[in-house]
């Protein structure tokens, strides 16, 4: 149930029994051969698949993060971080101004990590909000998939490849992990050294680890949801 | 053609041949009966509309605009306007940075129009850069299509009542236009003043008065697309 | 009554009989043959007039506005738009504070519009404050004074040619209107199309009509300051 | 000459033979028995003055200052000093586009001294600008002619009773100096230490002292617009 | 050696042969019975040790960083995270407008990771800067040392506990690991969580083994140093 | 006792019978011949000192501060002041909320003096907090100790010349009062006018002298530690 499929008699009906809402944050920004919305992709389909059993409210995504280093690659947008901090805040406090309590915010993106501190001190301001944070990839359960079936997940590579991220044929095989400079690096040398834009490791995994693993992580979420 | 559908080498490609992009940004926001998404529904209809005949590149969305006065209204998610400037500056400068020369912004939410400031304070420090803004409701078109046949166009009424904006049974007949205080309002005034929503008028019109009004637009943007 | 005439001691008293106030925002920025303050000045003769015929007290004017677009045009000083928004957010604040509880903001300038938004922001957040916004030129008085005489309003043309505005021989006769591009314009493109900065129509109108649009304004404002 | 008695050909024309601004920064702050406006008055005085001499521009002033101490005085409407850094870079940044060289900065009142620093963060970025600042309350002038007369200026006291600052009648006399406490002071308690405002000395000196200081200011202002 | 041993032409005469830079970005937060400055104290240690090595300078210390959750500890001085980058940036600009052009940033608090997104940022502007990053606790040596000695390192456990971070008699054995919520914690309850602000483990190490863990945090930099 | 050789037991034990902190704010700017961070060695040597007799507690230093106009002598390290007033803020606010009222900002850097405005707004945000402000070359006492020894206090001259500044040795006899332009000076140019960085006068005075001036200053801070 996202609040785009609802008017707002439907929202306020939904308050007066629930106080959940599951907020998106992702990114557009280059996945080598993949969907350049794929931050927004993943992190979604699991929203909509938890809301199917639970019912919980899937707000609109927020569909641009921090990729200051994925300038270089053509259809990459990027937030400054004081930015998405402002925005994440707003929608946070426009819901809970209207009586959401519990909010999971569901991070597709590793470049938005430096938002939780924006959401900590959020939580020392607005007494009775609780705040729940996942990045799915992070997971141990994406990394017990991985080792299960001796996946290295990374950036772009099979770990993001879901039929629903996959916009192109895809290499065969696997790439070399690329040599990078421990700097902080900007755009040019990113692209650089990440030619395609592909972190390493195969480019695709069998459709039954996918789901594996997307199950594992909806799993997961339908336990934060919990709000325990 | 969205970007979503596409990866940054699709991208590349594009900008050997054009360096146009297509930006919509919308509200979520009360809608009356209609979806709290309609502000980002409509424009991203009439790009796709649009992309379909000209091959012209479609941005995400972005889905949140300003609605500080319809914040009593569960679902309603709003930005500060300053959030707003810096979002749409972020990823315009992304874009621009990378070849994309001539933007088009079509902007679902009458809440959003100080954003037109701040890409004029851009188009004085980015040479080269052309940015088109388009609000559809306000258009010409719409006042003509609206005076043909006797209707009056007004946040959430049948203007807005797009097969893929409805997400209920839609009541019959015509709302009185509320009396609204001349001042400005917060958002628990607004509530009281406007009820369901809807600033008065018919609930719906007929479906060929619809299409011909999105037409219309649509025939505008893609005037607006060639930046004569 | 202006708080310029007066001190602290003055205006408590005031505050024990009334909480009102009057805020003058304009802009210096090119206005043709006019005076470059013909945007505060404006506002500020009205302001006066209202203030003789009520006793509202009259906050001293926000000399400048969002003008990016005019910035080729020397003598044009234009504040960001995220500037003037601070700007009357502190002024309102301070007032507020005070005990002015209700507040008439006489806008000269069409591109300070966008500031309406942080005043929906503040009337969200500052509870039992009342702000009107009046933007004189796009009255329904001045619409009809112009229509009574078959004028056409526009920057810099008769519209602002007021005893009090004009401060050099004007043009006789009318301007052809410009055709205007319809992207967001650059200030040297704007320099350009605009020439000596006038939107066209005619450089002025009789004197009677002048003071007819300027008693219809006035009677607008005495109205609102009744916060009906 | 004042930006506001010209239109944008005259400051065009101007340009080509000078390029000097001065530019008004005052506050609009209880000043006792004197006007809520003083501290623009009395640089603006001085800038007309210096205008007669030189036919140096000046802009139109800002009238707005930092004055948090005094917000519990009616009338009084204060800037954050982050935004009155804005305000000023934003007209300084206007001016130094369509020529403006060098600008003095008449500053009105002791509150505003922050405001340097972003002048001087601005003197970095734009090359070849030269800022001039003058406060003419701390002048070696004043300084002397206070002496001469065995008078001690304060804030509100006769230093700033011109003929254009009185507003009311003044006390006879003199004002004992507060006992002021170390702190920096919150409104509330800065009303009850300085009671009608004044921070002690006579109310009011007589006008040909008055017209020395005016005079030994000026000359220092016309020695300044020299940019030696 | 430290820049506040030595004046500016020292500095310059060290950036006639060198062009690096250490500096220590920290904390001021709970670090329970250690110091409340671990977070400067450890990676400034390093910072000593590896300038002994190489005479690379070390700047003053950025003693404030990000800890929201920890402000119930008394003595726990946090910074907003949009501030600390601000502070970043500026000392960064600075040095790098001097002619430093490789920076290591050595960081010593978990909640200041968001900073690198503003580093990243400034890649992208700072034409010919190399930044690099070391946070010494997340690096691959201690966990080796951690590994080695079957030691698990946790917020100001025996990991932190230094002889120049020790400030009280430290308790002896383990402390149980708290059971953490998942969500984002709010100050208050982070300390409910947490008691005496230790995350779980042993106190103290014996001090062969803090040696070795130091020895090669150092050797990483020693390495980092030379931006290879 | 600096809170660096505290952890938090020994700070909320300190609060029950205390509220006062001493925060120290400097610059990291050139000195002439002195050390680079003077602005944090002197006051810092003066809050250890009170802290001796007094057993307020000293927080971490703010090792940066506001010298645009140094930035061209290496390593001097600048903050914006809109930055340094946003850390200044974070600071006290998170004591404030730990229960510290009474805070005494010692000043070492002119540069700063702006802060004092972001102090008066806090102090009307923060009911019952209390903040001095003491800036130990602009007292009294220091004046006083120059007069008795006739000495001129000056940036960088024997004023600061402490054993404890003293990072090489020192010119003998006095430098030239340069001659200095009126403007407000970039950075480029501050540097060619002050040659060694030093605003005139002795470079060092007898140790005794020294120390009386440091006497007295501590005497002034024992006071105003008393808050009355």
């Amino acid at each position: 149930m996202r609040i785009e499929d609802l008017n707002w008699m439907d929202v306020e009906g939904y308050l007066k029994h629930d106080d959940r809402l599951i907020l998106v944050i992702g990114a557009c920004e280059q996945h080598g051969h993949l969907s350049l919305l794929s931050d927004v992709k993943i992190p979604l389909a699991l929203a909509d698949a938890a809301s199917q059993q639970t019912d919980v409210l899937v707000a609109p995504t927020v569909n641009f993060g921090c990729s200051p280093y994925f300038l270089a690659y053509p259809g990459t947008l990027s937030l400054r971080l004081s930015t998405l901090m402002d925005v994440t805040e707003d929608i946070i406090r426009s819901a809970f101004g209207q009586g959401f309590k519990r909010i999971l915010v569901l991070n597709g993106h590793g470049g938005n990590n430096g938002l939780k501190m924006r959401l900590g001190e959020l939580a020392n301001q607005l007494s009775g909000l609780k705040i729940q944070w996942y990045a799915w990839w992070l997971s141990h359960s994406v990394e017990a998939v991985a080792l299960r079936h001796d996946l290295k997940p990374s950036h772009a590579n099979w770990l993001e490849a879901f039929p629903f991220t996959i916009v192109a044929d895809l290499p065969e095989g696997e790439k070399l992990q690329p040599t990078v400079p421990s700097d902080i690096l900007d755009a040019e040398t990113t692209r650089q050294v990440y030619g395609d834009g592909v972190f390493g490791g195969l480019y695709q995994a069998p459709p039954e680890i996918m789901q594996e693993m997307f199950d594992a992580c909806l799993a997961d979420i339908l336990q934060m949801l919990k709000f325990e």
